[in-house]
């Protein structure tokens, strides 16, 4: 897309030498073929060391874009930015792309669909009911069990089991709001990447990242139902049990283990090996390990049980 | 079925005029072919101007029922009403329904199964692994990602986009319970309707109503493995994120917005323009609008913060 | 797998006589052609009484076992557990077995995809993209609606509804770990069984148990995206709403009912006939009936409105 059709189709004023643009991403991970956007104070600060070829912003950070970047001026860049994704988004699937390769002595349940451009390993087991997506990549050795679906363009690792009625590369809980109330729809342009040997239960749902990737990195354990936002980053090892939820962006060190019912709020970065209890909410990033967290607001957990007896001790 | 049938199945005595009976209904929704029920004292109030063809009830009950109705008097009518309810729910597909219909410029996965009698609007893509009910409407330029789920009956707006995994319309959670704790399911003849420009992340159920339908109304954003049980009203714009749970017959006004792993009791109601921090469970009606609420029982989210701040001292 | 081929296989030293070993079990359970282990030291005085073949135990407990019994010393025993669960692992489908046995009336999607060897009963409704595994059994009159997963092994008794999306019999969470953090996959050999007359909402994950079964006993109702983790029982009756959650080896008495987004921890006992409030964290073995209970940590009912009522005094 030219820069100047995204210029027209966002309604900023653009006069200079036009160029090629080839997809959207984040201020610091931009390259110089790719548009940006400042929609947050806290990322002023990224804007002058971005690469991106050009930069959607309003009146007030436009002065930030360095003279050799370009500045499409909007009122609102957030939403702006939503609107641009859409035209970057890739097709449900990529019909023109070849058809699946299988590897060497994996079985493929003809009952599921696995679609063009997709890569199955050696010796894996799709079973009945799988979808695995354009581009997406499955490991050897791995086993997906009846009915998950991996989005395109995902990436599984060798030696993963996925359990039956997980999904991995949802479009994430993106979409940029006006003074309306109505919402528009961010799409999803980056995707997940499961690393080797991790093993996910059943009904599960992990987020594609906006830009860029989700990883659950190497040896996690994820059990059902739980829920793995976008752009989250799960460290090496880490073991998270049923019905535990973790919002957008957040970066979890490796080794954690968070109890069942547990929750982490966005945007957080916790140090590795820590244990969160059951229910445990993380509200705040964490830099110290070897902890143990409880409650909601999180605090340490010998810390909430003398809350706990205290309050026992109140009514009595 | 006849009214005299629908007495003699359920143990009611009946000698009046016979007629057919086409449906059940609440009492406030049952029209003249219809027969209703009452079984809570909360609803004595709706007898007297229910259009009812007749009404289940029990001794205490039975002379709130004006003349010109018939009065089916039983013990129970909670468990009398769900016995009568497996007549009259349908079939599990309408195998005598003229084949789907898929509107101009859809894309529909050999994979998918679309049941007799379903319609599928135009430019849509119905991904492998998808089930469209009997008689379910999906509207134009809509997405059901792989393995979605549409239960008979249930409408889907124009431009909404459902991810994999997600349930649309199975039964809500009731039944009649005897003294010996033995349940009987109520049948659920209601739907579900989605309203335009929806979209509803992976994983997610949404339970259809016993009677009339399950409202999503447009625009509204929810994320995965979302829980909204029978009869709710989500009202237009309204954001609800991830692991959040909604009990039966809450109506939820527009542009409120559900943190994730937060709670709505049944039969509440919420006015517009509300906000629920992450984890609120709310307990009651809400009549206010502007306000930010946290906490289990919910509170206003100030309240809540200087609540943690006396706990935090407390143990100091 | 002989004896030898286990003791060479987690590094234990063996020269006694050799035998066939079929199978891995419990202390309790194991029978005379199983191998067993202790790695726990709640379970050590279950040691003399076992009539396994062969425990896997570590140099503190070896001596616990009778000379009868073939005591195989490692340093890790829960650990090697582990390794041995993978050998013991059937194939994840039969492939030998006869075709799936479809009863008299019953309606089978083709769509649907039963393994080798499973058997439907009669009048049975199995719909679009539902997987029966390999000697799964399915009972009379039962329907399973789109996209449900039976794992092998697994048992659903008749009149059961389970609807679109819920898996019965995915893998529990369990694995052993190492001083290095890696963890190492326990294979679950168990199953599930499911009793006649009960109903299982959308989207919700019942896992098989590590040996033995899990079980949901005659007459229950489960709500939508519930938990059960691997060998809990739930007793005849209860009912369990939607998004709570059960940790392992909880056995529920009858007539239980559990309200939404409560959550069980694991090896608990719950006697029969109490009430769970919404959101109920239960902690511990509870020896009585006919209690409501409340709050995490759980207490009874009246007690926790008590603490609510103390905490709003707190701010004024």
């Amino acid at each position: 897309m030219k820069l100047s059709e995204i210029a027209q189709l966002i309604g900023a004023k653009f006069d200079g030498s036009d160029r090629e643009i080839t997809s959207m991403n984040t201020l610091s991970e931009a390259n110089e073929n790719e548009v940006s956007f400042v929609a947050n104070a806290k990322y002023i600060k990224e804007i002058s060391s971005s690469n991106a070829a050009a930069i959607i912003c309003d009146k007030s950070t436009k002065d930030k874009v360095s003279t050799d970047r370009v500045a499409l001026v909007v009122d609102a860049p957030y939403w702006q930015m939503a609107v641009l994704s859409a035209k970057f988004a890739p097709a449900l699937e990529d019909v023109s792309s070849p058809k699946a390769i299988i590897g060497e002595g994996s079985m493929v349940s003809a009952k599921a669909e696995l679609a063009n451009g997709a890569v199955i390993g050696k010796n894996c087991n799709i079973m009945a009911g799988v979808y695995v997506g354009s581009n997406a990549i499955v490991g050897d050795n791995t086993i997906l069990y009846p009915n998950v679906v991996i989005y395109r363009d995902c990436k599984v690792g060798s030696s993963c089991i996925i359990h039956a009625g997980t999904v991995i590369g949802s479009d994430g809980f993106g979409f940029a709001s006006n003074k309306m109330g109505i919402h528009k729809k961010i799409y999803h342009i980056g995707n997940v990447v499961i690393e080797d040997d991790v093993e996910i239960g059943s009904n599960t749902s992990i987020d594609r990242a906006v830009f860029t990737s989700t990883y659950i990195k190497k040896g996690s354990r994820l059990d059902n139902l739980i829920q793995v936002g976008h752009n989250c980053e799960i460290g090496e090892y880490s073991v998270i049990a049923g019905q535990a939820g973790l919002a957008g962006s957040s970066k979890i060190g490796r080794s954690n283990v968070f109890g069942a019912q547990s929750g982490v709020a966005g945007h957080l970065e916790i140090a590795p090996f820590n244990t969160f209890a059951a229910r445990t909410g993380v509200t705040k990033t964490i830099k110290e390990s070897g902890k143990t967290f409880a409650g909601f607001p999180f605090m340490e957990h010998r810390t909430w049980l003398k809350i706990q007896g205290k309050l026992a001790r109140l009514i009595k």
